[in-house]
């Protein structure tokens, strides 16, 4: 990996020397949060969605003494300058900070880091699998840093022939680590979790395609036997379809119809505005 | 506080300038494990009980490439020698490492942190009082650093004029974030939750006092109701009465005969093994 700068309270670090102490509550507690948004030829996407979810986040972990909007904007786009990285990903962390008890939240240290990151439109017809599991995310409107269970799970994705985990509660599909989850109902509905997991920005790109009338409603289990199609979303992988779920094939086991024109949506509005 | 000294990775820094890069997957992720223990008079108390559960916890996680328990005890006895700190709290923490990708496992970051710890008696004749919450720690035999919902819940335990939280899943008692849970029924006997809660080793040592007969069980929010007493163990709380859940006194409000027994056994055991 080549090395690049990466921002810490405002200033500039090389990222192989960009640190915090180990007094963080981050790395003493896993108390943080962190938003993350993909950058096309310098620009953004969807920033002030994201920055929205951010400092709902932060308000949510009642993380203070942050930087405004407008300073954090000047700091995102001096990086991307700094780096001369106009195609990449951006990761905003808002940690505990230095916490004298280990344990009350201090000033929180805000790291911003980039790495390069271009859309490869093959991954969309490789498509993927998943394989479900119980577990319900805590907090699961704030985007903590909290990847636990998702990164303790990866043995048992892998010995499921899978590429990642689906989550449901009790029945109730949630969302993957990293990405909402979609279906294509028997009855031709687009349905997605509407509660108890992140408001991912895409999501709500997906939602609001009135021509399509996908709805944020109550999914289960049993819904994947009979689904036609199964995607997820997210700002890595846009629309991405589900091949195959707890090894089985999801209608004919190749990226659907709504699925296809569903990427073909965003994929504008995320190109073009 | 004063400064004093730090171990990462077999290393002593100045605990001011220790620190891990935001790389790091406990940053990143939340990913980590740790353990915490105290010394009296430059003795760890129950150190083989604490590495016991800190190797389990690392194996349970992946984390590998790690010290063996001789080294592991050398660095410890170093630290205290070299901070001159007979009476304290150490904690060994491993990360999930600088990951290349920001998601998958890399060699573990070793840190060794003391703090100054001296027991008072004066906290088991005050007593705490709890709150209640529904809430399931996720891997609750591993001492993850996940304490997210612990400190997210700060307000509510303040609001409940209570000194700290006790989690039960769905009416099933749990644990405090930090210390495990006991009851006295009204038929006098001990009991505390069997599963789904980290093994504590002075909850341990309390299940192996034979002439008290403490049991692990099944344990339900109304055996509060007729509980003739309530106690909290942890490794800085050793044996500390809970006085009052859900602004209900236990029993007379004040720390118990039994509570009292338990305490001078466990006092006796730590302090002259």
């Amino acid at each position: 990996m080549t090395d690049n700068y990466s921002i810490i309270n405002g200033e500039f670090y090389k990222t192989s020397e960009a640190n915090v102490l180990i007094t963080d509550l981050a790395v003493q507690r896993g108390y943080g949060i962190f938003d993350f948004f993909v950058t096309v030829k310098g620009e953004p996407v969807f920033l002030e969605d994201h920055l929205d979810r951010f400092y709902n986040s932060a308000a949510i972990m009642r993380l203070t003494l942050i930087p405004s909007r407008e300073t954090l904007k000047k700091l995102i786009y001096g990086l991307i300058e700094k780096n001369n990285m106009p195609d990449s990903g951006i990761r905003i962390t808002l940690t505990g900070g230095f916490s004298s008890d280990g344990y009350s939240l201090a000033k929180p240290n805000v790291l911003i880091t980039q790495n390069g990151f271009v859309y490869n439109k093959e991954s969309f017809y490789k498509g993927i699998n998943l394989v479900t599991h119980n577990f319900q995310r805590q907090l699961p409107q704030v985007k903590t840093i909290d990847y636990l269970q998702a990164i303790y799970l990866q043995p048992f994705i892998k010995e499921n022939n899978a590429d990642d985990v689906l989550y449901h509660n009790e029945g109730e599909l949630r969302e993957c680590p990293r990405a909402n989850f979609f279906l294509v109902t028997k009855d031709n509905e687009i349905v997605t979790a509407e509660n108890n997991v992140l408001w991912g920005v895409n999501r709500k790109k997906i939602l609001s395609f009135t021509e399509f009338g996908a709805k944020a409603t109550t999914v289960r289990l049993e819904d994947i036997d009979t689904a036609k199609e199964a995607f997820i979303t997210s700002t890595t992988k846009f629309v991405l379809p589900v091949l195959n779920i707890n090894g089985k094939k999801i209608g004919n086991g190749l990226p659907g119809e709504v699925s296809t024109k569903l990427f073909d949506n965003l994929y504008n509005l995320r190109m073009n505005g």
